[in-house]
């Protein structure tokens, strides 16, 4: 059994497997176009080497990279200790090549493959593997918009860690209205544009770590139309690049300073200043002026799912770790002999509230694991049917973008909620630094800000993604579900869970309809009161859903295999995780889905100095 | 308008006029025994005056003491810059005698009027009170247990801040065990006793703000009984006293470390080794042995009333801050002119999004703080009553025994809840340091904790409070929310709220009535799975009322005094608070009734193995 060590990092490889190959059929796809040098071995030696790794390398500098920090020198951010030595092994290891493709140096693993494989990078160290991640996400933005030059030029560098990357969206007067950035780029003669202007929040925006950044910044070419659609993307070097891909000079991009955080501390956050002595460089996107926040959505949604897997990723780490303490910690007697005082101290495992919590993160943990390998499994259907059947690819591209926002916003809550039930589960050995479950707690909190804070994903989920393609995505996700739960409304173990998920589905479908009525009666304004609580619904059902579709394959695994197999246990843990969910958390979306028909608009009508005679 | 400063505090002076003097009617018992020198006028003096003095004093403190936190040298705990000056200040002020009897030069004030004033003090700065808070607990302590010697000797130095004090309950092998601890006591010739053992979580185990801490320590005396019935309370000072209250030699207490927390940073937290060379004596409070768990039940019931003002200070100085920052920051325009890139930037408080956060929190806020006010009343009306009425003063006890657990668990968990949301309210500005919010979140997640875990809190109300004087309290607690429900039905502002009320008020019912079902066919274990659900039930039904109580108040002051009077918008925000609440919070009781009916009990059930293949 596991036990608490100097790298707190868990991972639980059997459900790894089961939620691959057991619930989504990964093995159906391997083999195929585009993954034909993939096999089902393959995924499986690439999960517990690249668990090993992180064991090793970037898990022990989780907690002194939380003491230790990041700090300024002679004007350049330096990261705590190990870092450059465990990015370059990660590189050297090639767990950062494992979704690029082949023409790149890559593995070209299905984007489910590499989903689990980031849950293990972040999960181990989240701060140090935004470094990496934002490589990987602006290679992939070049990759998809930049011309044959660019991405000769970055895209092979990028991919493989030598120069790093970041995403320059915020400013100073602009921060979740991205459309009044007022960073200004000015064309030169030669092609390029002279940048200026003061970024921040700019994770990784300075670092010793690669000896030049990729940045992508959010600019207006004087002359563009006003908000979003006036804004184009240039790649702005912070130490310029030759064509032949040898740095050339600085390129007055200037370190303004670095934040102090809740969490992610070995993280740099940066205040960057373009430009400041007029000799900042940028070259425009794909040559294409005007077109940025379409590109930048390219690297949001996919960093956006990065955030969902942060979210799950910490959370996972949070459980297991509140798991093998409440195995290994004893105090007090049982229940069942609290009257004698000289009854043996037992586990708290064995407390009725310790399991209640360990199994409600349980029970978020794997049905977010499950939504996110869920959209990665349409990710990769797309892919395959890309070019083959369109109409398919599309209908799988549709539910990635359903699953998108839900994911982001929904893991990033939950997240934090579950490490804060680590922290009580360990009482108070939580809330000291050295169990690490309050650092989890304190990274945490960020996930549901960053990338498009939570009400920017309810927003993008109710009032853009619910009416893709004439709803017919939405119709597609709600028809799933409503099929398996009528499926199996009468299953011998699961029915009054399935029977849960069909109100809960019917609910969904009910606040719908009451949020198109708003939109009609001219109460547009309720739309954004009750879109978080909308999203949390739809992503409650949709995690339910899951978790049961996981406890009925379980089930049917526990008949075939009897109870004396090594597996019981586990499959009997997916079906308690289900239930759990279903019983005690899913009658919950009903309710709202009630509240929601109410209308209430307290929140709006409450007059501006009602809420404090201050 | 308040503004962010240095000194973040901030409080609303016309609230708490609003609950002592509107909703809760201290003005009645003003100038009765035993408060006949208390009038109006000196309790919103000493308000105004007890926040002036916390935002001059206390509050510039707080950052600077999350920063700089707290470290040993020589083997003495050193705590931050300015502690010492601001805790003699606070004496001098006399803002920690306001409670005390007027027998040892205090104030006399109700507890009503204490607590209010705690509020700030808390809030102000939550590490830094926790010295003077563990002075005023061991008095309280002694004065109702100890001999008359010991009164003479520790009480005046005590309420006057000379020294300083702690209870000493937890031991590393026995956490909410403490009937497990086995710190030794052993008799001496003299009267005293030799105390050996090591305590451990020790809040102002030691400080270099007093020259000696009366360390309150349970201990065993050889031969006692096993479990908490075999438990002594010791006065254990770091320093002898002599009898004229002269400082002796150091008492064999040593400081074995400081725990390094999330937050309350400014506070120590100490392992302390006691008689490590068998030069540590002890006193046993009153004389009495094995009487030590009530006793320091005493001081723990203080206690998790003043960690439930913790977390309603906390709460609402992280509220008041978010709101302001809403004020300030603009960004985005209107809803209504979402699709103009022109249109003016406005507030953030004019978004839905934001407006439903605060309102949130301010109902939450506000109805913890009338729960906590209303059972300090209670406290006050026992006092009244006691030795005239005593029938009557048992009720107000009882009201207090059965508020306590619920203002404990309530406030932590739900105060942690809104400086969570405080951090959301202002974005990416809300997880750097330089804003505040997350330092309150930080050091709001260790109120669940300590105490009494919340889980203890839980099980203290339905094994032990619910049952209380035949289920007499209550009874009178589920009529009193009953009647009002009813009387205000038809309310023709509040009738749809009062409705939810009231099918809280019948689920709450409902709720004791399927536990002690399960007591009676033999499924013990599913109180303790339910109690949290149980706790946050009755808490919310609680908070729901008073809000609403609070609601028809303001409802009928603005008819008489008209929306153009001064305070009309005050009153129109309670009112928005209690319709939100009850429209949006209260339906999930009834909700969770339901649930508990189920009886599920898949956190009981599931294999320990089957929580991960680990």
């Amino acid at each position: 059994m596991a036990s608490l060590g100097q790298n707190l990092y868990k991972a639980d490889l059997r459900e790894f497997a089961f939620v691959l190959f057991e619930q989504f059929r990964l093995g159906e796809i391997l083999g195929a176009a585009p993954y034909e040098s993939w096999a089902e071995d393959d995924v499986r030696m690439v999960l517990s080497e690249c668990y090993k790794f992180v064991c090793e390398v970037i898990g022990p500098l989780n907690r002194s990279g939380d003491e230790e920090g990041c700090h300024m020198e002679g004007g350049r951010a330096i990261t705590p200790k190990g870092f450059k030595e465990a990015f370059d092994k990660l590189y050297e290891a090639g767990w950062k090549s494992l979704g690029v493709g082949h023409e790149y140096d890559g593995q070209g693993a299905p984007r489910a493959v590499t989903l689990v494989a980031e849950e293990m990078l972040s999960g181990a160290n989240p701060a140090f593997n935004m470094y990496p991640g934002l490589c990987v996400g602006v290679g992939e933005l070049l990759e998809t918009f930049g011309t044959p030059e660019q991405k000769e030029l970055y895209l092979p560098r990028l991919y493989k860690g030598q120069w790093g990357g970041t995403m320059c969206l915020t400013e100073p007067q602009a921060g979740s209205d991205v459309g009044a950035a007022r960073t200004k780029a000015t064309r030169n003669a030669d092609g390029s544009y002279n940048i200026e202007g003061t970024k921040i929040f700019i994770t990784g925006g300075d670092h010793d770590i690669t000896p030049t950044i990729i940045h992508l910044v959010l600019a207006r070419v004087e002359g563009a139309p006003a908000g979003t659609k006036g804004l184009s993307l240039f790649i702005v070097p912070s130490v310029r690049v030759n064509a032949d891909g040898s740095l050339g000079e600085p390129n007055d991009v200037v370190l303004g300073g670095l934040e102090h955080k809740m969490g992610i501390k070995g993280s740099t956050t940066c205040v960057l200043n373009f430009g400041e002595n007029g000799g900042c460089k940028g070259y425009v996107v794909g040559g294409v002026e005007n077109a940025g926040m379409a590109q930048m959505f390219k690297m949001m949604n996919t960093a956006r799912i990065a955030v969902g897997i942060q979210g799950l990723a910490t959370a996972s780490a949070a459980y297991l770790n509140a798991l093998v303490y409440a195995r290994e910690r004893k105090q007090g007697p049982s229940i069942k002999k609290f009257k004698d005082p000289t009854a043996p101290k037992v586990p708290i495992l064995e407390h009725a509230d310790v399991r209640r919590m360990l199994l409600d993160m349980k029970a978020r943990v794997e049905g977010i694991r499950a939504l996110a390998v869920k959209l990665a499994m349409h990710q990769d259907l797309a892919q395959i049917h890309a070019g083959k059947d369109d109409a398919l690819a599309a209908e799988h591209n549709g539910q990635v973008e359903i699953l998108t926002p839900m994911l982001k916003a929904y893991a990033s809550d939950q997240g934090f909620r579950v490490c804060e039930n680590a922290i009580q589960t360990l009482g108070g050995a939580g809330y000291i630094s050295d169990y690490g479950m309050e650092q989890y707690c304190r990274d945490a909190k960020i996930f549901s800000i960053y990338e498009g804070t939570n009400h920017i994903q309810a927003m993008d989920l109710v009032s853009r993604k619910l009416a893709l393609r004439g709803g017919a995505d939405l119709k597609k996700f709600l028809g799933d579900v409503g099929t398996f739960a009528k499926r199996n409304a009468e299953h011998p173990v699961l029915g009054g869970a399935a029977q849960q998920l069909a109100l809960a589905q019917k609910a969904v479908g009910g606040a719908v309809a009451a949020m198109m009525g708003w939109t009609q009666e001219g109460k547009i304004e309720l739309v954004p009161l009750y879109a978080n609580r909308f999203l949390e619904m739809m992503a409650e059902t949709t995690v339910g859903w899951l978790l049961l579709e996981a406890a009925s394959i379980a089930h049917d695994r526990l008949g075939a295999l009897g109870r004396q197999h090594p597996d019981a246990a586990f499959y009997q843990g997916k079906i308690s995780s289900a239930v759990y969910f279903a019983l005690n958390v899913l009658p919950a979306v009903a309710g709202r889905a009630q509240i929601m028909s109410g209308g209430d608009d307290a929140a709006l009508t409450i007059p501006d100095a009602g809420f404090a005679a201050i």
